[in-house]
């Protein structure tokens, strides 16, 4: 499992969610355990969190100057970055997605760090894609062939992007994910895969953001029903609690998704939990659009 | 926290050590966790196990070809290392220092990865050298300015280490690393320093080993008196768990210290708890020589 | 361009070709550059050499303890490792090959390392081929789907190494090699691809070594007939000069291939030039089979 | 050798100094040595030019938002980055240091990254401390102990950054710069030191830039009189080549020290050398204004 975060709305410092909050991404990517121990207070409200640790790289992406997207990835754990912790008191922008990585084990790469970033697009992923290795074979075959050299390294989400973009993530964000989706299962049932896929997504352009929740319910043999990997939202001025005892108000236009909470001790209202298997649509202006992801 | 082994004994591949065991320091890289959860069976047999993560790099040192020292460090997580895995199934060594570093937000840098290697010697050490940075600059002014320059980082261990070589290591181990500690109470006198040292600390010149287990009854203010960190020693032919549900058996002249022990479900009598306040000195075909620290 | 050598023999202690001679690999790594300057009185031995810096990771890959394949690769510049040059003294091998990368900008990432390895054999390259993101697709195409799964970077090398097993590298070394050239020019063919496919590349499983030195003389447009990066063999007791001054003396069984001798200022007769358009069998006891490579 | 930048005036986007230029500081980082090939055209204006590749790390220092210092360092060669190309579009800053790093074999940490940043001001350093293991001793005693614990790596220019501070960088930065050389000059006397102090050194607090050009005349033995590094200025307007063919034009207030021209085919007139053994200081609205460094 990972952790993420995606922020839409007026332009604000990012330290005011990557770093400073009392329950920060950079905290996520060590502390994240405390919120699994039974019998903690708190747990009940955080099903899915299993695992403390999310030190296999990180990443960021964000609309910035002229609206290019900016981008930084390392391969060393967040809670060490001192250059992301420098970065963040310097970066101002409106639509950012940020990563925190757990593949322990895995192949440890920028190229695999999220978010993925191609043709004015970010793409980021808590989650997997169970038996990725039957199926890496025919899911990048179904990637357009002209996108197809832009993928760099071997996960999972990576390979989820370019199909996304492949399926009209650009003109049809939402058709897209659903899409993406199905095409995942297919293959599962494909390779006779029994491991689930499981994801929180997260997607934008600068205009948009999409989200998409949801776990596999098809072909899972005789193993569990899994659980998503938890999603909250938080619209409006929400105001998060800091590290240091003070409290930061979010822009009134705010639109902020992720893994868990930014903080330890919450108001229960503001962090909304997100629905199991569902795709939503976050655009300036307008309520967030929510679409179920049916069973096929 | 850190966690570390040392073994010395007849010569063994040292993925039986590293990566092999149903609890190997790899494992303890990312995994220590389970040990101190409250109410978690065995958390009782493992005081002072507060932190899951040991992911701020990592280190071997082993007495090899010709006698020579060899060692390999990286900093990223041990759990993620690839080479780490090859290389332990490749290197054979009668002598082992091994070691995974938690010291997040700290300095990550090769120069501050232990075990640190100089003339013939290795050293590492879990615990911390608490309000270093007040006495760091007293510290180093005692190290040989002969052995001054070959401070490469900024790691408390590092200056102990240097420190212990000043104060005769190579000829009298036990006396320097006494001197060592009362020299570091000393400098916590001199400098107002309440924080605590805490230490379980390993030097080898792959003839003898020394280890010392100690914390601060001197100047903790009004702190509570820290336990030290956990230390278990075993010797003559220990076997360990394998992850993949086999024994190995360790050679019968085993003198095999560490953290933790290298299985979660071990025989009690195998692993023994090394006494705190102690500096032991483990040496072939001699029974282990334990000395009593005496707080000042 | 990168730099490589391959080394098939009785055992010996890796440093003697990596790091002690006065040209040695490591030393390649930074300073292949003299060698390329015009009028510089070896310049022209060494034909087709115009690029300095070879620092975008290294790697080995050796037979060692039960005949298993040790891998150690970094991303960072060879000439800073100190891992290596203290790992180079501690392994002893029959059979190494070990690679310098040069791909400045390009994916730095352990999974793009050379020697790539799978399945007991172990794989490098010094060249490119050409256009390989408009082939990509096809060629990896062409891998047995049973080893596609194993693919994780995005190299070109790493795809004609899993090409090259799919043709048949363990059982017909020579063949396999003959039809991954032939398959890269038919993509290069197919996709009109005029950027040459340059080779000089290894294979070894440590029974085993197979050498191919190649370069595109098809569809190359208007655009010159590339020159193949050199290639020089050693064999018997080759003697090579240590940057010390000394001189070590390799076995009597030596075969040693390597893109630039390991010494500055060697005697001609025992470093020769490897022809071009040749694959060259080297086996244990047996004089070295040189099979041309045929136009198509 | 290293190679660096310093940009003082109105702000401007980064990539137009760090990776756009036809000769920019991360070109620098790998293809510095066509200025250094004898018979080179150009190769007569550089005078000390010597070594191509500044492959080991890289760093940044610029004056953001709200006046604090950002800071990016990478243990890997800046012509690798990703995310320097990525951030240099981004980040826009009035006040800049930039440091390609060349110390093969020397100890790789962020830690011996330039620019080191403390308290509002940023340092960096072409050149190096000769005999700086014997002297760093001394050299660091004379740091204000107050400023001793931040010091972290091992590296000889954050010691004389440290120092510069300790002698009154913030109050008077030519005379601490003087003094700097004094001292280092005094520390190499006392220990009989006679390879040469080099340096081309930069310090900003982003309303001031000072730079010091600089090497030894005193206690070289027998040993040849060191050149300086090189190092040009550039103001007002400035116009500069890109490698897309373009050209920009920097600010009308554009005060650029440079060790290289950023441009490989430069118009004389616009890139001025520095004069040897000068303390040069730079200010919004003023002329710069230049100190002679004697020798003692």
């Amino acid at each position: 499992m990972c952790r993420w975060l995606a922020y839409h709305g007026s332009p604000i410092t990012i330290d005011k969610l990557l770093t400073k909050p009392n329950h920060s991404l950079v905290d996520q990517s060590i502390n994240a355990r405390h919120l699994s121990l039974p019998g903690f207070p708190m747990a009940k409200q955080f099903p899915g969190h299993d695992f403390p640790t999310n030190g296999d790289g990180f990443g960021i992406a964000f609309v910035g100057r002229e609206g290019n997207i900016g981008q930084f990835r390392e391969i060393t754990p967040a809670w060490d970055s001192h250059n992301l912790h420098s970065l963040a008191e310097q970066i101002e922008t409106g639509t950012l997605l940020a990563h925190v990585r757990a593949a322990p084990g895995g192949s440890i790469a920028e190229d695999n760090c999220h978010p993925f970033v191609h043709d004015g697009w970010m793409f980021q992923h808590n989650g997997g894609v169970g038996g990725f290795e039957k199926m890496a074979r025919d899911l990048r075959m179904d990637v357009d062939p002209e996108l197809y050299p832009f993928i760099m390294g071997n996960s999972d989400t990576e390979t989820c992007f370019y199909l996304a973009l492949t399926y009209g993530l650009a003109s049809d964000p939402v058709g897209a994910m659903m899409k993406l989706n199905d095409r995942i299962e297919q293959a599962r049932a494909d390779n006779n895969v029994t491991a689930p896929f499981t994801a929180c997504m997260a997607a934008s352009n600068g205009d948009i953001l999409v989200t998409m929740r949801v776990s596999s319910r098809e072909n899972l043999g005789s193993g569990p029903v899994p659980e998503s990997p938890s999603l909250y939202h938080a619209h409006g001025a929400a105001k998060i609690r800091m590290a240091d005892g003070t409290e930061e108000h979010l822009p009134e236009d705010t639109q902020l998704v992720c893994s868990e909470p930014l903080e330890l001790d919450f108001s229960d209202h503001e962090w909304v939990p997100v629905e199991d298997r569902t795709i939503s649509l976050f655009q300036d202006g307008k309520e967030p659009q929510h679409t179920s992801v049916p069973v096929n």
